[in-house]
Formats: structure tokens, C-alpha cells, sequence
């Protein structure tokens, strides 16, 4: 099996946000298709131990802000690649609250859903939330991103310090740690599933 | 609320093959993105009165053809335009059969995942499929294309005949009838939901 026939999917690039008892919080998820027209319902897919899926779980709700060209590379830094649990992640982002007092970006987006869960599949890593839609507002004409394009365009490439050994590679999104100077190029996290592209390396102190 | 918000969600677009009792069909999604990485889980919606969508609940299992850039009109007509009830839809496509027998294109694509329902949510107008993966092949280096494109590139614009009277306007995804000469330019098919681009006209006789 060549698991990554599975990069050929084509995703765009959201930022998740949700709240519970007074806080906010939100990450970075690429899995969002509207899955059926009458009634209109969502399917959100998100990591179990992210901070926001717990919210989500609590208040049975999230806003959906949909990251279009003009998103740097600073805000999905910002939203996937630290955990709401150690930082206040809007701090320096302008949002704005939904009905639901869920939080939405209103730079580098095009266009935001709010939803309530109206099921929650286990799928073991992560959960499958399938909601209605309560509100949906075009917030610019720019498109909207995908997650290929994210790879080829706004992210950074790696930059490797050649004098130092490396001895590991930690995935950024999850914080797996792979030993071995080598990353095989086709390596896919065992745990959250990204790919060799998202590890950066270790070096020997 | 304003619907037209969720067309900025980005897709991929899909050959869906399946096989019941000897027969094979396949139909057109944009709806399918992996949704847990362990074990890996992907999620396909499919319209409840699609035959493939029939098929799938019977045989248990699918293979989706994911199409890229070579991809023609001629591909997405044959398999998404007509009903597998009416026609054999790969009378005149190659294809090969996967290990549980479910039909895949052998052009026009670069990745083929094969895969087993794990659970089915019944969501009204559509069934969302849960699927294991049992093998997956990379088949081409041609970039997937996403729906977005495809409306703007592959799919050819609307030829109106401006010396017959329009009387109404037919999906040509679903075959709903919308009455009335003018359809709005922001209407949204109330049983597939596919916008007014997927309409064409009913002349009168």
C-alpha cells in the first residue's frame, strides 16, 4: 500500500476556532466538506488531543474561518504549531466572537461557518463532528487556499544547520519524535499523520 | 445566512466506483478527505439516490479515482451527468477492477484508494461512508484537480439559445426542476445542492 496516494486529496486550510468556560481557543485543521444539502450538514475531522477538539466537545459548536491567498505562513505558525494550552493564541490576531461566542478571524479569510455538532464520531486519534450550519458569511472575494498550494507556496522551507549532528526528527504539528539522523522522505507520522515535511530536526546538545 | 460561504471549502473531484451482484458503477463526488490517521480512516459523502451510493451499501466497500489536470468534460459528463441505471457508464472508459471488485480509471487520474465501510451515517439527502483503507496506489505525477478549478477551467460555460423561450431551469446533477425563465445567479439546488451553473434551460416546445 503506497499511503501517499493519500496526499493526492485535495483539502482547503481552516482555522478551527471554539470556547468553553470563558476561554477561547482554536487550531489549525485542513478536513472540512459539506456532507449533505437538505439539511445542509458539515463534517469537521480534528486530532483528539487538540485543546480546541476538547472545546468543541464541550460547547457542541465551532466557527470555521476559511484561510484564503493572502494567509502567511506566521498564522498558521500561530494557530497549528503550538497548543492553546500553553499560550493565548489570539493575542495578537483580531477576531471577532460568533452568535455562539465562538472566535473567527477576520484577516487572511474569506469566508466563515459557524456550526453546532448535531453527531461526534470516534475514529480513535480523532473525532468526526457533523453539524449544522447556524450562520455563513463571504467575508472577501480572495480564494480560498489549498492545502498543496499551503505546502508549495506559504510554507518555509527547511533549513538544516550542516555542522551540527543531527540525531532525531520531532513532527511539528504533534511532537512525535523520530530517532535516527535520517528521515525517510516518505515518512508519515505514525501519530497525527503528516507528513516528513512537518518534522523538524534534532540536534546533539 | 449566506449560503454560497460554503463553496470557498476546496475539494477534490472523484471518480466513486462500486459493484453489487455483478454489475459496476461509479459516480461523480468532490466529498472525500482522510479523517483519522491510526488507524487511518477517510470519509466519503454520497447522494442517498445515486445507484453507487446503493451499490456501496451493499457491497461494503469502494474504490475512488482521484482525477487530475488531464482530466476531461467527457470524463466528469459521462460519470456524473447520467445514472448508471440507464447506461453502462464504462462502456467506453478503461478501468481496471480493485481486489473486492470495485471498478477504477485507468486514464485521467493519479491516485486510486481502495477501501472497506467501517460505518455509514445516515444524514437525509446523503449517506456519509467511513472507510479503512485496504490499498492505495499512486498512478500518475499529474496534479489532483480541485472542484474550483474544474468549474473554472474543465467545465464549458453555458450556451444559451436566445431564440426560444426559457420556461424553466433542470439540475443536471440531480434533474431537479426549478420554474421559471430566470434562475437567479446565487440559487442553490435544494436537493443536491449544486449552484445555478449546474442548471440548463427547458425550453418551451
Amino acid at each position: 500500500m503506497d499511503q501517499k496516494a493519500l496526499f493526492s486529496l485535495q483539502y482547503g486550510v481552516f482555522v478551527l476556532g471554539s470556547h468553553f468556560e470563558g476561554r477561547i481557543n482554536a487550531c489549525i485543521t485542513n478536513t472540512c466538506f459539506q456532507a449533505a444539502s437538505d439539511p445542509v450538514r458539515i463534517a469537521v475531522s480534528v486530532m483528539n488531543s487538540n485543546l480546541t477538539c476538547e472545546m468543541i466537545k464541550q460547547s457542541g459548536s465551532f466557527a470555521l474561518s476559511v484561510l484564503d491567498s493572502r494567509c502567511t505562513f506566521e498564522t498558521i505558525k500561530n494557530f497549528g504549531y503550538q497548543s492553546g494550552r500553553n499560550v493565548n493564541k489570539f493575542a495578537d490576531f483580531p477576531y471577532v466572537l460568533d452568535e455562539s461566542g465562538n472566535p473567527y478571524l477576520t484577516n487572511e479569510i474569506c469566508a466563515v461557518l459557524s456550526a453546532k455538532v448535531v453527531k461526534t464520531v470516534d475514529l480513535g486519534t480523532h473525532s468526526l463532528f457533523i453539524a449544522e450550519i447556524t450562520d455563513a458569511k463571504t467575508l472577501s472575494q480572495s480564494s480560498p487556499i489549498t492545502y498543496i498550494g499551503y505546502q508549495k507556496v506559504i510554507k518555509p522551507k527547511l533549513v538544516v544547520n550542516t555542522e551540527k549532528k543531527i540525531i532525531g526528527w520531532r513532527c511539528k504539528i504533534c511532537g512525535y519524535v523520530y530517532e535516527g539522523a535520517e528521515l525517510p522522505a516518505d515518512f508519515i507520522c505514525p501519530l497525527c499523520g503528516h507528513p516528513a515535511s512537518d518534522f523538524e530536526p534534532i540536534y546533539e546538545q
